[in-house]
């Protein structure tokens, strides 16, 4: 008998914070070589459609809605494996990423590298879009 | 001439969140090899710390507190490299880790798998302490 996705969700003891107003928590993704594609916030029902569907959704705080990870680009991202860290406020996702992760046209949202002596940073990686 | 830490993180322009009703920002730490080590928030202070020292401070919202990572375990991490995500408001710090990351003896706080046909999660990894 599959459980329904509420109580999966119960079931990984996880604490939602409150994030900009809303209840959220923390989620990573990355490639299957452990390369950080991006991290973004998930509510519950962001988090039931992830399960429901195999495909990352995730929460706009700047739009305020549910989002599906390349709903516009097509740049979508299926679900592999998923760990949760030990206080249960953010998942890692393990995802098989269509295209590129970055609304900026790079594989990961974390190409600005920094030089900590004056706090300026350049771009690595290549642009892909 | 140095730039005050000040300086240095006006020039990162980043985006400090209210998270639990504090300014602060996501920081995720990473070894050389690309393993994810930990997830935590970081206050202004905490991130002025870090720059400072060269060593990871966080803002623990459980303590209400700035937090040198291993002040009491030994298990510092010094920083190697920084990367900015796209909306600057979540650092990437590839660190050198003294022992193990997680409170709970594992490497990585994100030692438990997630079966998400039932919510239920094994640890994977083994105890270091």
């Amino acid at each position: 008998m599959d459980l329904d996705t509420k109580e999966i969700i119960k079931n990984m003891d996880l604490k939602f914070r409150n994030i900009d107003g809303k209840k959220l928590l923390l989620a990573i993704s990355t490639d299957k070589d452990r390369n950080i594609l991006m991290t973004a916030f998930m509510n519950e029902e962001s988090l039931e459609k992830s399960i429901e569907t195999g495909f990352m959704h995730y929460y706009s705080t700047s739009r305020n809605k549910l989002w599906r990870k390349g709903e516009e680009s097509g740049n979508v991202q299926k679900i592999i494996d998923v760990f949760r860290d030990c206080d249960g406020d953010a998942l890692l996702f393990t995802v098989e990423q269509t295209g590129w992760a970055c609304h900026e046209g790079y594989m990961s949202c974390f190409h600005n590298k920094i030089d900590l002596n004056t706090g300026k940073f350049t771009v690595v990686g290549n642009k892909l879009d």
